[in-house]
């Protein structure tokens, strides 16, 4: 028992806000449920690295891989916000990896390319594909620094940023991003992103900003899941300020929309950008919130359905809603074709997000009575879960 | 064999024109061979309007539907380039369609939408769906009016046309286009477009200009296939003017690129914009020969390859090639984008195109060796074919 709680002591910020809301028990039973093993998280390398004030070597060991950034530069200014962001998405990519293997029927595991981008960072991907739980399922991370391409610099302008048109910018920009397809209907599709960015203005100023969000795709209506999956976004957005999440949840249902069907890709979630106050610190700790928060939002309901009986006639239609996710990433998503157009940009990485399988069907309409419309009638509505 | 010469004498120009540079028995073997019965050109109504110096009604019980402008305004002013476009396509579309079903094995038909467009206009959209030997086939006409979208205009001028900005134009656009996405994977996808466009200037003068294209996306590499089909258009343009097929040729393999991978959709064909001379005779003669190109540059690839052996290998490989196809379509083919974005647009007429089936598999490298890495190559470095 003294082991589980120093494990439990060792898990990281989200989860640890999360676990102040319920009884320890719960929190004990969930950790345990999401088959978390005692030694996962045993060296958190991330939060002992805020915690130790002494300069020692960085224990890596539970990375996905080495960080694109050197070891020895992290350490040296460990209170530059791009090493804290770099540290804090290589553990938020190795935690969620780690959880979705460990519901994995055969033990399959995630394959892991480490990659360098020759105009400046690079970046980790790991994709697990084919698995018997997860279909496929990607996670990446990039750390990346460059010349925003004007193409960029148009967008964020067109967004309130002020920023001179027809000047090369030196950016600089890390994230953590995923998407899981999971095999059976039953299992929602998740995505989530937390990302950081700055600009170096000419005048030598820098603009910085953070951006994200989670957000769900049920290819069959669960409203416990819907609850539980808002309710847990919606806690950790609390804890930082309480008008996060009506905010959010709202600029999430507006992004994710495809317009040309009029319906939402899913249930929604959170979505935000340009996050630069009340202070960088606090910025901070809300996205480390929000990207903690994962796993606790998501593995449950892996964990629920996963196992569920489901046929061809779910399965086919499991194909097409993939299709409009399809739709949205290639046509709106900002993300895509922000990193489409980059030069030197991971395409690999980039459309890791697609799914392995999806099909389009000329003029489908799931019968008035069916499952099927159950699910169209929200993603036209978009609901306040909690 | 009069009947024969009879029916013969009505195929319309495009084949006719081939036919001048074939042996009569060629001929007569490929329009058999295609499976076009004797009975289905025989009231080819397009030619007989044409010919027709006294009024009459238009016999349209060869068109999928009934053509979208009412029959006594088409007939009223038969030199009006709408009016002749419009029964030209329509003929187009039922011709294909036929002589696609005609390779069915179990009699699979298209399924007929004649739709409107409450901004002005509509179409017919004919989609084959499932089929034993076509997974999914679409032949789309769209006859429509309206006022151009801002974005469209920007487009426009960026393609070097002369309008303003800011200014609300009026606009016709009418075409006819398809994507045909068989189930073997040894017989290619093809697409093709034809289309004409009117905008009217502030001052009441009129802009006019034709545009089209046919484009092969093989998934493994027939030589014979692909010089075939180039040589079918490159005939059909040499007819009018010998430095198209060169130029459209060039325009097609810049065009139809996946810039993200570096690789081009498929082998190419032709692609042009903007045609407005030698006169609008003359461009709509050559954008109907194009158009009847079509059957026999395909048809024959059909019936060549429909019932090849294949395994799950090939059919993997396919299902990856219908996912860079989609990845084209959704960012970068600017008649999806332009219809899109167009208010009031059918996205199911313009979504046709997508496949039943697409695969993404990160990190897809097929080996060095294989049928599949030699397809690669070519959509790497697009070679000339005849």
């Amino acid at each position: 028992m003294n082991t589980l709680r120093h494990t439990m002591s060792l898990v990281s910020l989200g989860t640890f806000q999360l676990g102040r809301r319920m009884k320890s028990q719960h929190v004990r039973g969930f950790l345990l449920g999401t088959g978390l093993g005692l030694s996962t998280f045993a060296t958190v390398t991330y939060a002992q690295a805020e915690a130790a004030k002494v300069n020692r070597k960085l224990n890596i060991s539970k990375f996905m891989a080495e960080p694109i950034t050197d070891q020895s530069v992290l350490l040296a200014d460990k209170e530059n916000m791009r090493h804290r962001m770099e540290l804090m998405i290589m553990e938020i990519q190795a935690e969620f990896c780690r959880a979705l293997e460990s519901e994995e029927f055969s033990g399959q595991k995630f394959k892991v390319d480490r990659w360098q981008r020759k105009e400046g960072g690079g970046g980790v991907t790991c994709v697990l594909q084919d698995g018997e739980v997860f279909e496929k399922a990607g996670v990446n991370v990039s750390v990346v620094t460059g010349m925003l391409p004007p193409a960029a610099v148009q967008q964020m302008r067109a967004r309130g940023k002020e920023l001179k048109e027809n000047v090369k910018l030196p950016f600089f920009a890390s994230g953590v991003s995923a998407v899981i397809h999971p095999r059976n209907p039953h299992v929602p599709t998740i995505h989530f992103n937390y990302r950081y960015f700055e600009v170096e203005l000419p005048d030598g100023k820098k603009q910085w900003w953070f951006g994200g969000g989670t957000d769900l795709t049920p290819y069959y209506l669960d409203e416990n899941d819907a609850r539980h999956f808002h309710q847990t976004l919606k806690s950790a957005c609390d804890e930082h300020d309480t008008s996060y999440y009506p905010r959010f949840k709202k600029w999430c249902d507006d992004y994710f929309h495809i317009k040309h069907r009029n319906e939402s890709r899913g249930i929604g979630g959170i979505f935000f950008d340009d996050i630069d106050e009340p202070s960088q610190d606090s910025a901070f700790n809300f996205v480390t919130s929000c990207a903690r928060a994962v796993i606790p939002s998501y593995l449950p309901l892996v964990q629920k359905h996963k196992n569920a009986d489901y046929g061809n006639n779910e399965r086919q239609w499991q194909l097409l809603r993939r299709g409009r996710y399809v739709e949205f990433n290639l046509i709106y998503d900002r993300g895509t074709k922000f990193g489409l157009y980059t030069p030197g940009a991971r395409y690999e990485s980039i459309l890791m997000s697609l799914p392995l399988h999806a099909r389009w069907e000329y003029m489908h309409e799931p019968k008035s009575t069916s499952k099927e419309n159950d699910l169209l009638m929200v993603l036209r509505n978009p609901k306040e879960w909690v």
